[in-house]
């Protein structure tokens, strides 16, 4: 059985990722979150709940200090979060440029060093829109780059997995429902107050995923 | 004239890329370094003090938090540092598993954020045996990755530029005189002592790239 790390967020599309690798790979399953100075940190906690409630082990791997460097995204900085979907154009304010490449070669670093076979990332298709670094382009293309860039390093079989790079966001919700994942228990609003606001980019495509999946939504919304 | 930042160490082959950047580029230049949690962390005050003399705005961005996640190499922790040529089979303890990648992505989000067009480093000849993330493959499957990974932000020309990639150090070092890179103020020791070590993987690289280019050799080693 391949030993695989998944990208972990507390969002409910690396939930799902992460009951799936479980399911295909049993007790070689870990995860990797990262704090890059995210305004909804707490969804690190919702990370952590996760992996301590079905026993996968977690690095947090902290990378606040790149922001200030990268970034003035509304996700890293005083700039409010823009309400709607994630084809409006304001969205852009929510993209830290490169920011999944960052943190794919630091979870490659991580692979190389353990011997991990798989490094496991929740991309979906209702990312394309905005995000560059979600589409499928984006993870050929990033395979293909780190197969040289370890080459003799680690597992020669070590390869980014992205299952969900053309799947919408309502058929993980659906997968999810199937593997017993607790959505209660995932946070995705990008304001990280108190409770889930309900209007912003992520909180628009997660009241739909769950309208279109005919699943109840068990998230409190303010 | 096009904006450039260039990956910057301390050493002899990033110092010269640094001036070499800055005959092409003029007042357009900016210069990155990182603190890995390198045990030659002293080449970061080279970094600096090379910057300050050219006038040149550096960025120090602190990744050290990273390394304990993703290494065991000599040049992270108390194994000590192997003696000999990058040819050395026991060199491998010098390499930090996709430092290359780590260090890049990081600079094309800077890059994407500052709308700079190129990304720099000083990637080398010499270091092909060792360094997968030094080769000629690395760099253009790099360039395909960013491509996909940032389109839609930042400069669209935006690339990474590697002039020393079929270069000898001894060449470099050649070119470095040419420009007038005051060597002294280079710092190349894996060990990161008072003095260079002179018999460390990049001591003995650095020696023989003096020798071969005629140069005469200003390093107060060991």
């Amino acid at each position: 059985m391949s030993s695989i790390v998944c990208l972990t967020s507390g969002g409910m599309d690396s939930a799902t990722l992460l009951y799936k690798a479980r399911d295909l790979h049993g007790s070689e399953v870990s995860a990797v979150a990262f704090d890059y100075g995210q305004r909804h940190i707490k969804e690190l906690d919702y990370a952590r709940r996760l992996c301590d409630t079905i026993k996968v082990p977690l690095d947090v791997i902290d990378i606040s200090s790149i922001t200030p460097h990268i970034s003035n995204s509304a996700l890293t900085s005083d700039i409010p979060v823009p309400d709607g979907g994630y084809s409006n154009a304001n969205m852009a304010l929510t993209v830290v440029p490169n920011r999944n490449a960052i943190m794919l070669t630091i979870a490659f670093g991580l692979a190389v060093s353990k011997s991990i076979s798989i490094v496991a990332a929740a991309m979906h298709a209702g990312d394309h829109p905005l995000y560059p670094d979600c589409r499928p382009e984006f993870v050929d293309s990033f395979n293909s780059m780190q197969r040289t860039a370890v080459e003799g390093f680690g597992d020669p079989e070590l390869h980014l997995w992205a299952p969900f790079i053309e799947v919408s966001k309502s058929t993980i919700a659906l997968e999810g429902y199937r593997l017993g994942v607790d959505f209660a228990e995932t946070w995705s609003c990008y304001n990280g107050r108190e409770k889930h606001c309900g209007t912003c980019g992520t909180c628009t495509e997660r009241r739909e995923a769950f309208r279109d999946a005919h699943i109840e939504d068990p998230t409190d919304y303010e």
